[in-house]
């Protein structure tokens, strides 16, 4: 088939999602349709690469710098929201969840895998908490052991900077059928249930 | 996110095995890593779209033209093996199975999605198949309900060529567990049942 091919098969299998068996299905198609596809997908990485880069203040990914949700003056400035990846961010983006801007921490504490404050840029995040226009910090791990270990950590580094601290809440996701949730996932529920009348969605 | 990350996410949405959500992970993958991934990943596509190219012979695709195969004087110039398309082919190189050459259809006939005898070159087939030093053709379709139909019109047509034409065996699959098969496959395998002492494998 071609070093060519087997390279394109090697470099494609490493992208997430894609294993070997699917890697090798990806390099066909793009082959095949390299007018339709191979020729704007390359197009469209080139640009990617020229263009996008991650945002010095808040760890973002954009074309502009700093990114566009940073530079943009009718977010609440009053509002920080720390989360683990780009991902996250960009879920909650989605959800329109956040009034706030972001801080990216590109991962959780692990003792494990060598990761402590200094890897997460955890003073970094203190000096942007510190600044007077912040009030809220909001910590959006993931509802992980690592997740909420690091939020427990910024929570006491945080401590000094005259900011309130406040974490996701547990439930049940909307949509969700109590019948296939965990029972921590259940227990969080009721205890932290609220009265009916309020619009909790 | 940028319109450049946006556009990019919705190409790699059209890769086979990646649907709109693993291409957001993909592509954040990719910009997460640029010169790991993404810089060698814009390298080798733009060299498989200059290099790479369907055999004018066989259909199979290979940075040399004529392709490896149909250019390898090695191989046994009178088996020809008919297959659907190149991932075929190359799940048959891989098993090594086919000492001969390949003919790709690129499809099988379907009057549902209009493709006849001239969408998939059968008289291409037949010229190929027609010279002196070909003796067998193996038709290598799935065994699917489209693939039975071509690969019996294929017979049809070959049958003023002077070739013999075999298919694949039908039977249970190596490693495969009874109790898992249809009852389709296992009446196949007892039909086409063989000497124990004749080595199968």
């Amino acid at each position: 088939m071609g070093e060519e091919i087997e390279h394109l098969i090697r470099l494609l299998s490493k992208v997430p999602g894609l294993g070997p068996r699917s890697a090798r299905r990806a390099a066909l198609h793009l082959v095949c349709r390299k007018d339709a596809l191979l020729v704007p997908l390359v197009k469209s990485l080139h640009e990617v690469l020229e263009k996008v880069s991650v945002c010095p203040q808040c760890g973002n990914i954009d074309s502009v710098s700093p990114c566009g949700i940073c530079s943009n003056r009718g977010r609440d400035a009053a509002v920080l929201c720390v989360v683990e990846s780009v991902g996250d961010l960009w879920a909650l983006e989605r959800a329109g969840a956040v009034s706030g801007r972001y801080h990216v921490l590109g991962g959780t504490l692990s003792a494990f895998h060598g990761v402590g404050p200094e890897e997460l840029g955890i003073s970094r995040l203190h000096r942007r908490a510190a600044v007077d226009e912040v009030r809220e910090v909001i910590l959006a791990m993931n509802a992980t052991m690592e997740g909420q270990a690091t939020a427990h950590y910024i929570t006491e580094v945080l401590g000094d900077c005259g900011v309130s601290v406040s974490r996701l809440a547990h439930g049940v996701p909307v949509g969700g059928e109590l019948d296939y949730l965990d029972e921590g996932t259940l227990s969080a529920a009721v205890r932290s249930r609220r009265p009916f009348s309020e619009d909790v969605t």
